[in-house]
């Protein structure tokens, strides 16, 4: 039993009026706004005329939420102008995750630590701006130097493989390092990588900017102090690598098998170029959003996996979507703890703190609630096949951005569901987690135990 | 920590070799044998030659898994004696598997009143042959009451209301008040119930014994003993009451909104009529399985949204399938828990056992997983779309037996699929979840504690 305790959340008072996740989701919605104003401006579309609210608002949302779902072709519907100003976004969007979703763990952590100490209330420490600002430039530092490199070797094959003016290439370089690093998935071609799907000069540093920013600021930090001592790694870290390097293997495995033989997919290619695309599109897959092949040519039970890989997303506190590795793996070890009749918990020698199951639980079963009721609405809506459906709601949900180019065709209904998805699977996961873990937790009194039957 | 307990999981030894989920798969799978070799007679089959291995399999494991989906038509295929056969194999499975719920359900209550007064060493209890032989005694008595008010009434409309002869009236109330009691959805007419949408006479006695079977033998007995006074009822049956109440408002208005003017379906009708079957609908799509629309014709929302009533399914105990109103209902107040800030789980004021936390999501991740892949590997077979093949699974795991019609198109392959997802669905959650209730933990030592971040 636990008493109301008297010092709030870690968070200093004075300092915080809002919760963080309040300050996140009013400067997220407010950069959604000047981004929408922005992109309806005239300079900003091609052609006479400027861009309707809903195509501006769905842009950018889809931006600073680093999804990538489109409703209008950003290669040709926008300008430079309307171009820099969705790169712009995804920037402000993939720092702004990063940052607050470091905070929050990072008060996490402190306040699971000092309930272990409960007594020494001298070493009481609390989340303060010096930590905020710290983090702040440590997440802007490691973005701008693994923007710069994949930008650099981009752009450089850019020039030398097809032969690009240095400005255009240099374009080209950026716009595409920040929208892999940030795991926004906007290209600045029509049929975005399809044009480059078996080459790997071009899709593999893709891959790698997607899948460093999709492991999360404290895994990179953390690599970069301890690369190699691993016995130093927190669970944390643990997870998201172990998790990555399996979910990447399977998912490879799984697309590149499904599709060898599909000829609107991988059938038409050598098989090293099989093997490309299908890696290329199981590292998009679970958060990035490119693709290198024709998605709505994808079979459904493709489909029904890559909502799988969606759904479970990549690491905490990076730019990656979904419920995130850790949330997926504190269910697997809850499972394998119970098939293998173990009281406790244990991942990698430690034991899991069990504030952290109902977290988990909690933060999944929202996650379904939503994605199913969207779907739902969305097939009343339309006639459009559940599997297409479904792909595009997880899309949303997980700040994807893969779709089978149904998007463009909802009804505005339709679109509005999806920008309330990308908001909502974008912020909702980390704070409502953080809010679970940071609030006192409060009890009147202990009823007397009892159980249903379960099964 | 909790040490290796001396005492094996309530069970004597000496009277029980093998545990009784074991004992239980092991009779389902000779039931099943024995009634499959039963089919393939000549004399099962109307016209020249037997049945199929094949057909004859599938529809013993569709009967004694009470299930009731089929690959042959129950009415036309099948003569007189297989239809006894397969009235008998729904009559065994159904109380096998209520009477051997039950026993493992009374195992872990004793088991967990045990654990809150270990010290009490002389009053150490097992489930015994006595108690087995009782509640052996009342299921039977309670399913042939239910089932002998249900056929006279049904007996009595055929007569009245279709002019049946007396011997085929008495034929067909006893036929669909076991199939309907032991919901197990098969019907003596080419159409299911189709014939009969609009006939509250036949309609609602079976929704009754459907209902009444649904809700598990321990809520019946404690309805028997207690009905006028709810303080004295468990957890167990006020979660299985009130989800009951729920699951069947919200499905009725669900199934009928969406369907409301759909012409394949309630379109047609009278608006009293269209409640009729919405409401009739509702709950058979829980888990009896009968239908009297043609379910190839409902709306794909309708289709999601069954699934979801045939995931939770019926109480525990019972003859439903599903991982059971209570595992759901566990999840929801977890969530719920979580949502208000609460460190205990409360349920109607009782705190729910923490253990129970750990048992629900594991029955919910495995079924999952089950579901999930069954589906994914019928996508690999077929053309079929997503939404008809996951009704088709998730009918299968929860026993339920509606179908959009693909049962007997669908490869070998696919019907082994559902054969297996059939019997795991049937057996597999109470089996899962009592073994993890009942067996004694082990812990070598306690790990350090620590978490990753979630969401
Ligand atoms: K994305
Ligand atoms: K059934």
């Amino acid at each position: 039993m636990q008493k109301r305790a008297a010092r709030p959340n870690g968070f200093p008072r004075k300092r915080f009026r809002f919760h963080p996740a309040q300050i996140v989701a009013f400067g997220f919605a407010g950069t959604i706004l000047i981004g929408t104003l922005l992109l309806t401006l005239p300079i900003a579309k091609v052609g006479p005329g400027g861009a309707t609210f809903m195509e501006a608002l769905f842009t950018a949302t889809s931006a600073v939420c680093v999804t990538g779902l489109i409703i209008v072709d950003t290669a040709t519907y926008w300008t430079g102008f309307g171009q820099v100003v969705i790169m712009l976004m995804i920037q402000i969007g993939g720092f702004g995750i990063m940052t607050f979703a470091s905070v929050i763990g990072l008060a996490v952590l402190r306040k699971l630590s000092l309930r272990a100490r409960v007594t020494a209330a001298s070493e009481v420490k609390s989340v303060g701006l010096e930590d905020v600002k710290g983090l702040v430039v440590g997440v802007v530092r490691i973005s701008l130097i693994a923007e710069g490199v994949v930008a650099v070797m981009l752009t450089l094959r850019f020039m030398i493989g097809y032969e690009e003016p240095l400005g255009r290439a240099i374009w080209l370089g950026v716009f595409h390092a920040i929208s892999s690093f940030n795991n926004a998935g906007f290209a600045l071609f029509s049929d975005n990588l399809i044009g480059f799907a078996t080459d790997p000069w071009i899709c593999l540093p893709i891959c790698g900017a997607v899948i460093l920013g999709g492991i999360g600021f404290p895994v990179i930090v953390q690599l970069r102090k301890h690369l190699r001592s691993p016995l130093k790694w927190t669970m944390n870290t643990r997870l998201v690598l172990v998790g990555t390097i399996v979910l990447l293997v399977a998912g490879t495995v799984y697309i590149t098998a499904l599709e060898w033989s599909n000829p609107k997919t991988l059938g038409p290619l050598d098989w090293p170029d099989k093997i490309l695309v299908g890696f290329f599109q199981a590292v998009q897959t679970r958060t990035a959003g490119f693709n290198s092949v024709d998605n709505a040519g994808l079979d459904s039970a493709t489909l029904l996996g890559s909502d799988v890989l969606m759904f479970i997303g990549g690491g905490p506190a990076g730019t990656a979507g979904g419920i995130k590795i850790t949330t997926f793996a504190v269910l697997f070890f809850i499972l394998w703890a119970e098939v293998r009749g173990e009281v406790a918990v244990n991942v990698f020698g430690k034991r899991l703190s069990r504030a952290v199951h109902r977290e988990a639980i909690t933060v999944v079963l929202l996650a379904v609630f939503v994605i199913m009721s969207s779907t739902a609405a969305l097939m009343v809506m339309t006639d459009i096949s559940l599997d297409r459906l479904l792909y595009e709601t997880m899309s949303a949900f997980a700040t994807v951005g893969v779709s089978t180019g149904i998007t463009a065709g909802l009804p505005v209904a339709g679109q509005v569901i999806l920008i309330l998805l990308m908001f909502i699977g974008r912020l909702g996961p980390v704070a409502f987690a953080s809010a679970i873990a940071l609030r006192d937790r409060r009890t009147a009194y202990e009823f007397p135990k009892e159980r249903p039957l379960i099964g």
